[in-house]
Formats: C-alpha cells, structure tokens, sequence
C-alpha cells in the first residue's frame, strides 16, 4: 500500500538553506545570458562552493567567453520530483525544485582555479580526485573555470511538494506518481579488463547518485 | 557482467528527427528571454506539436505575458544519460541529450488553444484527457498558451553518448554510470479510497513514463 499523502500548495522558497538544498540536488542547470540582445542558453555542468557556482568550459568557447567576461548570466537548476494527477487536467501539475541565480560570472585563475575544478569533479565523481592523477598544467590552461556569485536577493527558489491541489469530484483518482533518477551498475569501457576492480568512487557513485 | 561500451564523441546533431526525439524525452524544459535588457529564465512544462512547442501558463505571470507579447525566447531541454569516468578528471565528462530552440512565442485562442491545452496534458499524462472532464471556459481563459515554432536554422540539438575518451593509462578504471529516471507506484491523495481502482493513464505512466 503506498504511503499517502499530505497536501501542500507550489510556493516560493525564501530560506537560503532551502536554496542550498536544490542547487546541490543535481549537478546540471542551463546558463542564460543575452548576446547580442538576444536570449541565449547552454546547459551546464555545475558545483557549489560555499556562497558560489563554480562553472567551467573549453577556453575556445566564443559566447562562454562572453559570459565570462562580463554579461549577466542566470543559471537555472531544476529537479522534477513527479507528476501530480488531478481530478481535472487544470489542475494537474508537476512536482518539482527549482531555483535561478542571477548574476555576473568571474573568471577564476591560479589557487582559485585549481580549487573550483577540483570541486567541480568531486561534484561530479565524489573522491574521483584522489585515484586519478592531477590536472596537468596543459589542461587546466584549456579551462575557463568561473565563479557565479551567491548574493542576496539575486536569486529565487521554488518546490511544489504533495497532492493535487484539488478535491472534486469524488470518484475521480487523484494522486501522484513519484520520480526519481536512479543510477545503474558501471558499465567499463572496452580496454578496461572486465576483471578490474571498479574503484570506490565508482562504485560510491552507482549506489548513492550525487547525494552531496 | 555490464554490457561493454563503444566509444563516441560529444557532437552536434543536425537531423530535425534527432531534435525530435530529444524534444520528446521530457516534457519540461527552461524558457529564457530578455526582460530589461538582463537574461530571464524559468522552468516549464512544454509539449511538442508537430512543428510547434506548446507552453503554458496563468495568465497573470507578468515575464510570461512578455514573451507571449513577442520578445525572443529560447527553450532549452535537457536530459542527462550518464556520467561519463575517465582516467582523468579532464576526460571525464556527463552523456546528455539537449536541445535549444530559438524563436518568438506566438499566444494561441480558440480551437489552437484547446488542441494546444489538450497536447499539454496528453503529454504530462497519457491518456488522461479522456479520463477526466474537459476544461472549463473559466479555466481556459485564466491560462496562457503559447506557441512556440520548430524552424529550420532556429534550434541547435546535442548529444554526447558512450564512454570515455582518453584511453590513459592502463590500470586506471574507465567507463560509465548510466543514470535514467524511474517512475514510482502512484501514490494516492489522502481523500481518495485506498480500494479505488488506479486509472489506465495512471498506470502506464507509472510503467512507461513519458516515452512519446
């Protein structure tokens, strides 16, 4: 028998913790800038460190130029958390978290640098960083790594939790089906001997997600 | 033992098939515009219709009523497949699926709106419209529906599939974490009969998710 469910209304988020919470639930979001006054987006990699989004790419990318050098940005982070079924098609809805950060990014150099990729593979293959080698100098100089201030009222936090809104009319299923991502068993590459033990980063990884 | 990988490399896709089948993945997406010259972006819902993306929303979302007014929007979708493990943390990387369509939101009415609604909720829920009573007059004018046109030259499509790319050095594990999105058993509202049958639309979501 599933569980039943309490109801609850989409509302906006205001608590900073809150906010923390959604920007560490994935590790991907869709940076918005303006180029040439036109709205333009690319999804994204990204990592939390402390009171910033640390965001890297390829020094030969033109508009991540752009946006590194000085344009507003807002990324966009959004979790869909399941499918709210109503007793109408109005009201039915999705359960979801989202949250935009707006702001100016900021190239980040030397210690700072080394320092964002890093958090930006430990987002992405918690411990990963310490059974590989180092970056070498080669690739770092091909990274631009940039910082996205956290800063007050520069940003905005929304979640729709529970049921459906409504209660007409009786005789109508209403509920929610819940989803998830789940992570399945590594798969290795051709080279890589089957009977290679998988590291426990890996193995950490396909068992609990990106739980941070 | 997992199914071994074949190596592919992250690249631009130009068949208006594969944007297609990425656009059909999942039905939300980010929408961004320009409002005061500062990007602006929210999550959304969105549907595919044919040459059309459908979007919605009330009527009294203010941004919203902006680029239904004709300011330039752009639509990106994402879904993540993986996470790529190289034998380094610069080679390793995420498999995705994304899409940005760019273009002016057109505001629907009358017949298009109602095909438009209906597309919406067929697509967050298949099948249901049939299932539930169709929308009010009162519902239909307090939602927004917008068009969005699929035109050649306006979208851009990407995907990156497969296993790492470096094959550096031996000895160092290197291949895949496949994530995908599961959904759960329905779950239903606290009012409802725990004894009530779960309609069809509502199990097969609940099996077959959002597959168009």
């Amino acid at each position: 028998m599933p569980e039943q469910l309490t109801r609850h209304r989409e509302r906006g988020r205001s608590d900073r913790t809150e906010l923390d919470a959604i920007l560490d639930a994935v590790p991907f979001g869709t940076l918005s800038t303006v180029v040439d006054g036109l709205p333009w987006v690319v999804p994204m990699l990204f990592a939390r460190l402390g009171d910033q989004l640390i965001l890297h790419g390829s020094t030969g990318a033109g508009a991540l130029r752009q946006v590194a050098a000085g344009a507003p940005a807002a990324l966009c982070v959004l979790a869909v958390d399941g499918v709210v079924v109503a007793a109408s098609t109005f009201e039915s809805s999705a359960n979801y978290r989202s949250a935009v950060v707006h702001g100016t990014l900021t190239p980040l150099s030397g210690d700072e640098k080394s320092t964002a990729m890093t958090a930006m593979s430990e987002r992405l293959i918690p411990g990963r960083t310490t059974e590989v080698r180092a970056m070498t100098t080669k690739e770092l100089q091909a990274t631009l790594a940039m910082s996205l201030p956290i800063v007050d009222g520069c940003w905005t936090a929304k979640a729709r939790t529970g049921g459906p809104a409504g209660e007409e009319p009786a005789g109508v299923w209403q509920g929610v089906v819940p989803t998830r991502t789940v992570f399945d068993p590594p798969v290795p590459a051709p080279w890589v001997p089957t009977s290679a033990e998988v590291p426990a980063s890996v193995r950490r990884l396909a068992r609990d997600g990106w739980q941070a």
